[in-house]
């Protein structure tokens, strides 16, 4: 028997996109003799579709879609992932469910059963659990049916859940195990995937083939990956990261598991490679082309420019350079020599008019209050206008180029430097923008030495540096690593060996500045935890503040 | 016997002003005889405390809470909402729990069984759902204790739950029930309350004693509205909206229901009231005191700076009027009159040059390419700037006067008009912005009259009138509220007899436009589905775009 995996990148919505793109599919799979064809989970609405789920139209495009696909499954069968009406009124109106499609029919639907509701997922808001479990029979073979997390949870180890489905399914007699899911990228998913399909197999002794999405959906990337592991434990093969791939194996192959084949899975490497997916995919995905950012002189922008002119062509990246009095000379050239290397579009804009017009008028008011943030907010203010200017007339989106530690600790103008539809590197501390920027240039200077080894300043007022207020970034970046990913609450902190009052002024710094993170852009998710919907606090609290 | 109701104004993570509060109200409750005193649900942390639940440590300092509360209850049995620990590895970590504190000890703790997760709410984020439930014994009455939504699955008549506790409860012997929540203001809510409440009496026969939380937690407002029902399925008392109010009422008369009181519940008023105590309550829970907001001479200007001094003192409200060479001279004259009857202070910059000064910097670059939206743009974001600048300078809040119908179709410019720490108006459609004009103006005209009959217009350029690009609002606010409040697709919509091509075009607006709504503030939240955490949507969707 010989199983097609489909790797694909779906668009949330756009049903007839996502649906050409499966029927294109299912004819390779086809050339290839394949036998049955596996998509993603939800694969017809794309993943997440968060509160789109609510309109019975939604569901009535994934259901006719569906219906398409059973067109399709004409000699070959196809399992895909798509939501599906609960048919009674007890419980969530949807399951989110794996459709077995063959001869025409629908042969078989298996509901999720553990629907993951913490982190960036919400599915118990939509989703009613499976109770019901069971195999399906195809050309003789046995096959179970799960999708995503229904294989997290081996043998009940997980307490978030109290059933296991390969443990309700597997004794009924299992050939192999298909898994369906959208199991979205940090730069540490991959290893852990391969880990937990290693101890499912363990358990089982069968063949599993792992199918996941690969792309953006705003700030959610999937990379890709999808395994197939032959029944010994060996990964037979991984699909690549971050691109669609759709390859046919040889069930007896990989029941045989003579060969091994995993991809390389640099943490610097990954991040790279995923951002670049994230702002291509944002792009591609809103029809928008083309990107434009201020470009500083400093290592945040330049790594930024760079990733966008991976991702979308240098001719599709436009920089603006906006000196005021207070920026130096090297921040000019370096910003200016970046923009050459990368062979993009810039212009230069010096702020100094526009500022000096806004204290003008500010003047009868402020009369002669002494300078202050609000001066160096008026600055970032206005090189945000003039980026949105460009953007507005041009039709480029703007990037954000606000890294995690400032993101983290408020560092940053709300409508100034924080301004721009997509933040590409927020959740990237400073310490990890340094190897990003290293990384980048490994085999060639694409950004500035002196970008990466200056010290870094926002340049607001006169000889500024960001350690005028704030610690050291290797130490700032361990104690927010340990309060953001490791929940690690200030005792904790402080116990690890941290000063207490420079724990309790980070830790404070992070949750008063709530607000300005609840209006920033989506973050481009790259780590197991990163601001937006995966870390929902407070504004008005009163906790560690 | 004779049962004190607390319905109290608590602060997220604000565990000693909690503590502080309640301590008070339990000697307020000891010096009315009252032999039993009832607080909200997870009233020691505040509602929603959101992932601050993560945190051990804040955890750790709810349970220090109760443990102070348990000191306290001495002569006095207290009932209060709090987190607990899940003491088993199965399941999640905490339980939502009302302790039941006696004679200094926990005498009972009984879990919420029904976890809402759909709306704002995400409990099934953070809580076990009880699966054990029993009545307390205090003074030879046995008790049903009861947290929020565990009253909302009457008979198991909703079917997203398969748990009715009550039903399990009550056959045990029940004199009377208690409830507290933590139930989140609309429009509609308090009818909703009431009726729910008399089903749970009507159903049960036995009196009922609902305790709401008061007061707003940055989006979220709580009208108070605590409810005591005899057993006849009358409203014996419902406390007042709004206010913190802690009553004691006697057994035996509420047995007996021989008096009914209710509040009156206007739509406009209630929203009215509702956005007062939102805008106090965030800048009182984030220590902050003045505003500041630009006025246009428009209406949603006026109503938001009304709403604002009636919140905060006209004293602690500073506005901005920023005339360009589009506006019209009744705009300037509206808005003085209106700083002037409000008694508030008021500034005026034309933003002539300013405009000019971006412009001219952005002449070599934009060339002779016509005037469009990036030179509107431009004028709302040097209008921010200017807001902000202020608002830096001297400490006032920037207030936002958008209103639904624009936050909707994304007729606003992000980082312009879009800006501000809270969202005032932005769950009160244009049409009933105007309703609320009119009630703000019933006894005097406090809002120039000319404000509320002029035709619309954000005067970016000349002669421009909202109706230029958009359908008249009350056309445009029902499309709106059958999309968004109701949830209905384009095919409802346009059954309902809405032309088609304008219910696309209109949907399509919402839809594009999820990326400026994910920058913008905190919206108060004072309809039954306003924009924010209680309707998330992918922004890279084609869904009906």
């Amino acid at each position: 028997m010989k199983i097609t995996i489909a790797q694909l990148n779906y668009h949330i919505g756009n049903f007839q996109g996502n649906l050409e793109k499966m029927l294109q599919a299912v004819e390779e799979a086809k050339a290839q003799q394949a036998d049955i064809i596996c998509f993603g989970e939800l694969a017809t609405c794309g993943y997440p579709p968060r509160d789109f789920l609510d309109f019975d139209d939604f569901i009535k495009k994934s259901l006719e879609c569906i219906d398409q696909l059973k067109n399709a499954a004409k000699g070959i069968a196809i399992v895909v992932g798509s939501p599906s009406v609960n048919p009674v009124p007890e419980g969530k109106d949807l399951y989110n469910s794996a459709y077995f499609l063959a001869d025409q029919e629908i042969k078989y639907v298996q509901h999720k059963s553990l629907l993951p509701t913490y982190d960036i997922f919400d599915e118990y808001r939509y989703f009613e659990p499976a109770s019901e479990f069971d195999v399906v029979t195809y050309k003789g073979k046995k096959i179970a049916l799960t999708v995503c997390e229904d294989i997290w949870n081996i043998g009940n180890e997980n307490p978030l859940y109290t059933i296991c489905p390969l443990d309700l399914m597997v004794p009924k007699g299992v050939d192999f195990i298909l898994n369906l899911s959208a199991s979205p990228f940090n730069y540490k998913h991959a290893q852990t995937r391969i880990e937990l399909l290693k101890d499912n197999v363990e358990r089982y002794q069968k063949p599993m083939f792992y199918v996941n999405h690969v792309g953006a959906q705003t700030e959610i990337i999937f990379d890709g990956g999808s395994l197939v592991m032959s029944p010994n434990g060996q990964v037979f093969e991984e699909l690549p990261y971050f691109e669609e791939c759709v390859r046919t194996f040889d069930l007896e192959e990989v029941i045989k598991g003579e060969t091994s084949n995993a991809q390389p899975k640099d943490k610097i490497a990954l991040i790279h490679d995923g951002i670049v997916t994230g702002i291509k995919d944002y792009f591609g995905k809103l029809n928008f082309k083309q990107a434009i950012l201020g470009l500083s002189g400093g290592i945040d922008s330049a790594v930024t420019a760079v990733l966008a002119a991976r991702a979308l062509g240098s001719e599709n990246v436009r920089v603006l350079l906006m000196p005021s009095q207070f920026s130096s000379d090297h921040s000019v050239n370096d910003a200016r020599a970046l923009a050459e290397n990368l062979g993009i579009t810039y212009n230069i804009i010096a702020i100094k008019d526009v500022y000096d017009a806004f204290l003008g008028k500010l003047e009868p008011i402020f009369k002669d209050l002494p300078f202050n943030v609000t001066e160096e907010n008026i600055q970032a203010r206005t090189r945000g206008t003039l980026l949105m200017a460009l953007s507005n007339k041009f039709g480029n989106i703007l990037l954000n180029t606000t890294n995690k530690s400032e993101m983290a600790v408020g560092y940053g103008t709300l409508y100034g430097d924080l301004a721009g539809g997509l933040s590409v590197l927020a959740d990237v501390y400073k310490t990890e923008v340094y190897e990003l920027a290293r990384y980048i240039n490994k085999d060639q200077e694409v950004i500035p030495e002196n970008s990466i080894t200056k010290p870094p300043s926002a340049e607001l007022r006169p000889d500024q540096k960001d350690s005028d207020s704030l610690p050291d970034y290797d130490i700032l970046d361990r104690i927010l690593f340990e309060y953001i990913e490791n929940v690690q609450g200030p005792q904790d902190i402080i116990e690890l060996g941290f000063d207490p009052k420079l724990v309790a002024r980070i830790l404070r710094l992070v949750n008063i500045n709530e607000f300005k993170r609840y209006q920033t852009a989506p973050v481009l998710r790259v780590s197991p935890r990163a601001f937006g919907m995966g870390r929902r606090m407070p504004i008005v609290g009163k906790y560690l503040s």
